[in-house]
């Protein structure tokens, strides 16, 4: 079973998200355990303080180091485990992708440190920190989001998480393309048809127009993807075809 | 104030979000309202169903185009507004980032979309969106996360949202570098020490600290950054000290 744990000063914003669809799932079939910690009953002051004025000056709070090393400290213990992955969500951090996903989805124990608008005191990056991550390029009120979305891309990779119809979206990803579209009844919906391909029970014909229609969506929303991707001699001549309409 | 509706088979995911810090606050100070409607209960048929296989075969659902044709309909109808923003989150939209919530910020109205592993009928997309999104390169259960990521960038940037103290981080954001080391007390925590040049109290030699520590951090996680930015002679002097010593 793999152990999450989350540190973060908004514990309240967790409930909803791990008591929802797959994560509540995954959690009830006992692939996994959350734990949310706030950290400010870790303070060792008498008001419960967790952050603090900066050295040097300047605005904006700094979280101490105190609170942060010593609830890493009681969860590696509790845990019984000498190595989890401590996840610092933050801008500087690396961009996440799916490989990392998969990467993680391979760990026992991960940690994530939420912090909120504050910055962190870099003792607590040098010591505690085993990765800083960011989902994104865009600035959010603190770390707990970005531990959902993780938490999220995750949990849905550990083994028999996912049913088979679930899972159709992820193989779905595989290819590397973005998916076709996709239609489903009525056949005409206030006037606006499905395309009759897809009606004419014409296996080969539909499997072809699903693969053109994927190319052409990467194509023309993403193409930094083709870029990557080993495309078949077939695949080639439609890109050409494709590329020759748009001129 | 801008509203801001959400379309989810999982509304119990957002109350704790919605009512935790900065969002909270948001909607106390009336700078933005939240509704989560479910969409099924806008569904026609006896059994309030959603989704159903797609033409021409294959796994997974599909989302019909009706109920959530009719619940846009409705919330544009509510909020008496023409042009919402209306937001799907998809693998297939455009990568979000912070100048894309710097635009969502300028507008009255968006509704978001959120699917739950089903593809979406292709005449939604055609016909009730006008905005594919997605947050990053990773696979989601649903758009539920990706909502409330893109929610919470957008409400902090809403006029008079954020106080000075929780604006520093967007400042820091704004000289395209990332951050430099933060420390606050104490000097010494348990044997590891704050740099000399932050409590010497020279605010010259601090201040060159943190240019030549955020432009060291910059180019050693995100070099990528340095190609968007316009660097002083000074900057460009540090930098090649700072190459120097890589090499």
């Amino acid at each position: 079973m793999m152990k999450i744990d989350v540190l973060s000063l908004f514990p309240e914003m967790f409930p909803g998200v791990f008591g929802s669809s797959i994560l509540k799932k995954a959690a009830e079939q006992k692939a996994v355990s959350y734990q949310v910690v706030n950290f400010r009953t870790f303070a060792d002051n008498k008001h419960q303080t967790v952050d603090d004025y900066p050295y040097g000056g300047g605005a904006g709070m700094v979280l101490k180091p105190q609170p942060i090393f010593d609830a890493v400290t009681h969860l590696k213990e509790q845990a019984e485990s000498d190595k989890p992955r401590v996840i610092l969500l933050c801008p500087q951090g690396k961009t996440y992708n799916q490989k990392m996903a998969e990467e993680l989805a391979q760990e026992k124990h991960l940690i994530f440190i939420c912090g909120h608008y504050e910055g962190y005191d870099e003792r607590i990056r040098e010591h505690v920190i085993t990765d800083e991550i960011s989902i994104g390029d865009y600035v959010l009120t603190g770390g707990e989001l970005g531990a959902m979305v993780i938490i999220d891309s995750v949990v849905r990779l550990l083994p028999k998480v996912l049913g088979n119809e679930e899972s159709h979206m992820r193989d779905s990803f595989s290819t590397g393309l973005l998916e076709h579209p996709h239609y489903t009844r009525p056949a005409d919906f206030r006037g606006m048809k499905v395309p009759d391909v897809l009606i004419s029970g014409n296996h080969r014909l539909i499997d072809e127009w699903r693969a053109k229609e994927s190319l052409r969506r990467t194509y023309e929303r993403r193409p930094d993807l083709l870029e990557k991707v080993e495309l078949t001699d077939e695949q080639k001549k439609w890109l050409h075809e494709i590329e020759s309409l748009k001129k």
